[in-house]
């Protein structure tokens, strides 16, 4: 919904909210059993929940959209994934905790083969073990350009992080991955004045880069994509009126969180810690988002009962988080990663929304299925912020 | 939808349709049956016209977004209400059968106590007794300002509506309450030259109304909100190509239907008395917009067997509504007004239309749960309209 109409409607309660992601949760069915892995896991308490929840099915960017985690966790923030749109390399900077200020201009970096004739044969260096990686981005560190500094961060295997830092740069600057073999890598172009400045500077980088890393073989070259600069977003506190804590255990969905000016808080040991962390720093805030990556992991790694587990192990953290007493609490997900596909789809996901001014659907179980009977139907996934404020009672009626 | 749109589709016909709204129509569920007004009460005509008419639930203004009655009314007649904000002095002009004039600004006055330091300690003023009310309205009337005529009007217990009446003022001006007690109350201001006219004269007005009120405790003071001129809106008859009629026993729906530019129809009986106005006019128009209110105030008082019994009132008109004949008979709500919550909420509100063209659901009863199964199922007020249109034979084909 629109931000200004939030902050008018918005007023003080002291009720609380808690979002709690199951990264990844839809999932799509084996022919063998026709059951997907929500269908197939042992969740209890989610089915009971369900019978008296508000539940349905949240569409994460649009139909047939399959989202990346960014516009996936904030659509269900309350941002509309198709106006704020995150760059890669801001994401890739986030995800490894790293701090980006308002001169810097992020990219996402892979290593890459190069052949004698300059051309790209394996996109990813046969993904490069991390440990090798990491050495050769200590030599990129040593790489000095004329009017930006340049920071360098190892990811994983093959991935990397390039920051420039000075002032007056763009981000507005093309890729430099043509995107398939047997081709050579892009020179970098810049849209406008200063975003061609920064161009200039990548290509000079990419140039000593492939100097420095001419002996490296299998990792010989790179390519960035990506670019883009720290996003000013509207703040989440600001716009609901409610004070943000995010509790996720991998650097990216802090980061994501943080972007949106929520706090995060410390909980590297998991649901346990973040239930905990919760119940300690209760009144010190309203809304608890708390993120499960469990679900996406086994999902991206197409293991169907390692989804289902994972699923189970979430349930038996239900009665707890009941226990904390929100006024509302949320089990959503940011796309559905279906252990079949071994990826992220465009699937709407299962969502259910507990409060006491729920009005039951049709639904007996917590699953893609089930979720279809529900009352809240399929809805833009942006639509749950609006609907978890109502139910909170933070939302004054409109007009008379 | 678009009114060039509409306009350019409408075409002449001779069927009739009926809108029947009862207001408030959604609950939620009591706990200890998990049965909601509607599935509890003894609906049996409702019930049996669901079966095989087209129904769901229609979404008011937004997901998450409680509306007042002008946002809940106008999406179905077909107005954006995010577009069409009617102003809350205008609604209460309107609702005590107040002719307001295009030199008019209205708001919405209360009387409050204030204490000897002149800080508001009841902003109701203990809802002071209507006929003490109606007195110190008299005392209000006797002010003079210069630049403008003061009309006042009491509208009930500690409420009512004053309106400034002069050439070159300006409804942009800023509410004089501060909303909580213990504030004193706020000088308006004006956000344009205009409006800065009328701010003025609204400070001389509270402040003449302060002494005149001095020995009025409890009801020493006034707070004004809600400064509104009487709204352009597209004229219903003229978007849709329909001769309107409303039948409200309740003025500020007769208001809100005139502002649409609808025939307001006299019909102070009751159910009784609107269907045999509908008979009587029926050559004369070609919709009928049939208000029924005790639902709303059942659920407004938190009486959720009232509201049953409300609900089991209006089924035993369903035949004599039936027999009118009409083309299209829609049922409807402009809110949901859950006995549990005593007051509007967001929830969608159960819908159905009957025309001879009507496309089966799985709905068998007619009330929430039932009519998420229904052909229509989620969709937002606004479109009942165009809806009602096509079903009516007078919408022609678009392109060819």
């Amino acid at each position: 919904m629109d931000f200004e109409l939030a902050k008018r409607l918005s007023q003080p309660n002291t009720t609380k909210i808690i979002l709690c992601v199951m990264d990844g949760l839809g999932g799509l069915p084996r022919e063998a059993t026709w059951r997907s892995e929500m269908e197939q896991a042992d969740i209890p308490n989610l089915d009971r929940l369900a019978k008296h929840a508000e539940v349905g099915l949240t569409v994460p960017v649009g139909p047939g959209i399959t989202p990346g985690s960014g516009p996936g966790h904030l659509a269900l923030f309350g941002y509309d994934p198709y106006v704020y749109d995150i760059g890669r390399g801001v994401l890739e900077a986030v995800g490894i905790d790293f701090e980006l200020g308002p001169d810097d201009v992020a990219a996402r970096g892979n290593f890459c083969t190069l052949a004698d004739d300059g051309t790209i044969s394996d996109r990813r260096a046969g993904r490069v073990a991390t440990d090798i990686s990491a050495k050769l981005v200590e030599r990129l560190r040593e790489i000095k350009l004329d009017g930006a500094e340049v920071l360098v961060e190892p990811v994983r295997e093959h991935r990397f992080v390039l920051v420039l830092r000075g002032p007056g740069l763009g981000d507005a600057v093309s890729t430099t991955d043509p995107q398939r073999v047997g081709l050579t890598p892009i020179p970098a172009a810049g849209a406008d004045v200063a975003s061609q400045k920064t161009a200039a500077l990548v290509n000079e980088f990419v140039a000593k880069a492939h100097a420095v890393l001419a002996n490296a073989a299998p990792a010989n070259g790179l390519v960035l994509r990506g670019f883009a600069k720290y996003p000013q977003l509207p703040q989440f506190p600001e716009i609901w009126g409610l004070r943000a804590a995010a509790l996720a255990v991998y650097p990216m969905y802090r980061g994501l969180a943080k972007l949106a000016g929520m706090k995060a808080l410390a909980c590297p040991g998991g649901m346990e810690e973040q239930i905990r962390v919760v119940r300690e720093k209760w009144d010190e805030f309203d809304y608890f988002f708390v993120h499960y990556k469990k679900t996406d992991a086994a999902g991206e790694d197409g293991d169907f009962e390692r989804k289902c587990h994972a699923l189970a192990e979430f349930d038996q953290y239900v009665p707890a988080l009941l226990d904390l007493g929100a006024d509302v609490l949320m089990i959503a997900g940011d796309h559905s990663t279906p252990a079949l596909m071994a990826a992220h789809s465009w699937h709407p996901v299962p969502f259910l929304l507990h409060s006491r001014y729920c009005r039951e659907g049709g639904a007996e179980h917590f699953n893609e299925q089930e979720c279809l009977k529900g009352s809240l139907g399929r809805f833009p996934a942006v639509d749950v912020m609006p609907l978890a404020m109502a139910h909170a009672m933070r939302f004054e009626k409109y007009g008379a």
